[in-house]
């Protein structure tokens, strides 16, 4: 069976809830994930979709919905958590070259767990010298890798290749047979479609 | 108990699995229903909320999504359904109008039936010569109490209740203890939450 694949971009909110929750989900199931950072916000703004930043009610709709689940999974959440992120693009080159080189999952749930329980902003230079080094990453090197023309292309890849399936937010979740699941409230359905199809 | 108020207006897509669903989950948990129907359109044109007209992707995902939840449910369903809805406003009216007098649930069911299942827009001239009738209402009585000044303020009076209960969207759940969940997929969760509040 092939990975489920987990499209997310280090910014989106309810993806949160994703990162702390998929991997003891899929271990479960026996389905292994392929974690996509690509950048939900390129595609946001191509198709003119703001769903937060301009929307107050919908806003505080958004955070109390993701304190009232987190707290149904036992998950320690403080909201709301810094938003937008400030240093969205390096957050996410940084997960494309942890990607590649096998640690995007602790890089991912280190981020979000400072992001949202300690309100450290997930990209930032404060998140970065607490997350690199629990990765056992050396900070300088790995700034390196993610400015690179190499990291960018792979990043702009990611988003293209996001685009061809037809996601439009995050986080998203495509299946061995290209079924599309938008939203951490469907990751159980995702990961049951994915079992079957498999 | 006070009733789990469910807010939508006829037009909402998703609110078709919440009709059908709804009355048979409550009925379950001991839980009754007062449909409120209000102008989602005017509070989502306000907050420059367009999540699908003008995003195909976005309204690609949708259609496949009711239809696989739909599925779900053991739900006929044929889709795309025509949309949006040319006669919006009228058939909100008359659901308001329903209301007041008591067959609210059944004139939504058999809006959204024909509509969903049988392709026939809700709120036209092609609908309601079927659906009045299968409500034992008269087609020109419905239609004067509908276009009447006193309903048009409670349809206004339904959409500020709204607004002031932060609702942004529909289908939306408003429990005993004015909690706010959005959304068909969070409708189990309200009707809990709504029996835990009591």
């Amino acid at each position: 069976m092939p990975p489920l694949e987990v499209w997310l971009g280090v910014g989106s909110t309810y993806s949160y809830l994703t990162v702390m929750r998929a991997p003891a989900l899929a271990a479960k199931a026996g389905v292994t994930l392929d974690w996509r950072p690509f950048s939900v916000r390129a595609i946001m703004q191509e198709m003119d979709n703001i769903p937060f930043a301009t929307k107050p009610v919908k806003a505080a709709y958004m955070w109390r919905d993701i304190e009232r689940r987190a707290a149904g999974f036992d998950l320690p959440v403080r909201v709301p958590a810094p938003y937008p992120l400030h240093d969205f693009d390096r957050a996410n080159r940084i997960a494309v070259a942890a990607r590649s080189e096998g640690w995007c999952e602790d890089y991912l749930r280190e981020s979000y767990r400072l992001w949202f329980q300690e309100g450290v902003p997930a990209g930032s230079d404060d998140s970065l010298t607490r997350v690199l080094p629990a990765c056992g990453q050396d900070i300088g090197r790995v700034l390196s890798v993610a400015g690179s023309a190499e990291t960018q292309e792979a990043y702009d890849a990611a988003t293209d290749a996001a685009r061809g399936r037809g996601i439009f937010g995050a986080p998203s979740f495509v299946t061995s047979d290209g079924e599309l699941f938008w939203g951490d409230d469907r990751l159980e359905e995702a990961i049951a479609w994915h079992k079957t199809a498999g």
